[in-house]
């Protein structure tokens, strides 16, 4: 099967492409010559910028509907555990993964993943919801939350 | 026609996307949330990349097979002169070309377009090769030479 | 004399770092690691992002105040004219310059150089003042305008 | 006391910047606009430029020196553990620091943090490494690991 870049995969793509298990979001990618450095692989600064590009067509397509005739909420990533697992190199196709794991009432934990012949790189990222002037927690919407539960697979942490 | 990212364009599918005519390399790709700076447009100093990456598979692709028993040459380049046209937001698909347009002995100027609905950056980049060791100009090989003219339209520069 | 790093340069620090006449805005700074590419020196975009600092500088600093009271305008890049004389390694210290050369009723043209041991790269920059919306230009202040002459010497352009 | 930039800070310089504690590398810099996103503060990726910066310069000053004679090892970024205290904007002054925690046969752990006007954001690293080729751990050599304690107030960890 074909790689789609850019473009949601669906369901049956990211199993074709050996993903684990269907995630909400994954977007197909390549390695470019400016995220290299000078030992010859894929620096580790440039994953962030994999993580964020799928984290924000996550919220993008699939969270910001929920807010729609609300304020904007400000997305803030609180806390960022990445693991690195094999080094890439150029021009190699990767597929970014987002899924949310667990919410409470104003963040929520997100799982991150980029494969690419078996699993590079996780990603657990804090994110929390704030008031568009960032002075205080803005609650996700109920139906955000519903969608968690029913699409990502997420379950509510208590506090 | 549906865009086909990160993967040369054949020349039928150029003219689809609108560019004026097509070139030996391009490349389909979108505006991504970490080259936008705080005016919510995609910063200058991406267009910078975007022609990199273009740049770079116009050389592995095109250029590299002339050199093959050879010692690999270290591409320099040596002036960017970089045209902005319409400025550039999220998500927004666009089309990176490469094409060279005249040459010397150890140099070529190179044309750059950003396509996007029109027109949207060029770049005119000149670039020299040298030596692995970056001491000496490197001859182009006469089958690249003859390749810039007859692939891409190019004309022998004097000097 | 010990170079200060990231604080306007006086003219006579200017001098004593070899720069061949003082500038109106000079900003020295050392080269990162993630600036290298893998050929294990400063990469081509980096040089940009230095031009940028310096040309943000020098609005913030010497340009702003003259709107002082009126709408902020969007300064925009038009063109890009880079020249790369001598590559950069990791960790020297540089020093990046900014003055204006012209300037027209709504544009000017900034010229821009990196010093360390010599020149090493000058750019020239064609800044464009839009309205913030950026739906039409934006006439520079007389008193900019005198400031350019006086200050960085510059001449205004017919048309 | 006037805040020296790029150049490592003493023990007494750090105290008087606020730190709790003299740290065997602290560097000073300041926010520039290429750091900024959207949101008009400092982008979650560019902080790692930050520790990655502070962390090449405590190798290369303080680790090399007992690889003298030997291989120089690859340096391998295992997990990065970045957590986000308080958003920063343009032009903010700021100190990275790096220090090791805990170490084993081919690995250390560094903690890294950022500080202006208190503690802004921290990184926990997990460092190992490996041959030039890659292919093997590299033991940490004796006198690094007395390094690590008598200098770092590092332990080691068991395993």
């Amino acid at each position: 099967m074909e790689l789609r870049y850019l473009t949601p995969l669906s369901a049956k793509e990211q199993l074709a492409q050996g993903l684990d298990q269907p995630k909400p979001m994954a977007l197909a990618d390549r390695v470019r010559f400016s995220e290299l450095d000078i030992l010859r692989h894929v620096n580790n600064k440039a994953y962030l910028g994999w993580f964020e590009t799928a984290r924000v067509s996550y919220f993008d397509q699939l969270c910001a509907p929920h807010f729609a005739g609300l304020p904007a909420p400000r997305s803030v990533l609180r806390n960022a555990n990445v693991h690195y697992i094999r080094e890439m190199v150029l021009d190699e196709p990767y597929i970014t993964t987002a899924r949310v794991l667990t919410f409470r009432n104003t963040s929520y934990v997100m799982e991150q993943q980029i494969w690419s012949d078996g699993l590079r790189a996780t990603l657990e990222a804090v994110m929390v919801l704030r008031t568009p002037d960032g002075s205080a927690g803005y609650p996700l919407p109920k139906a955000l939350k519903q969608q968690f539960m029913s699409q990502d697979g997420a379950t509510a942490a208590s506090g």
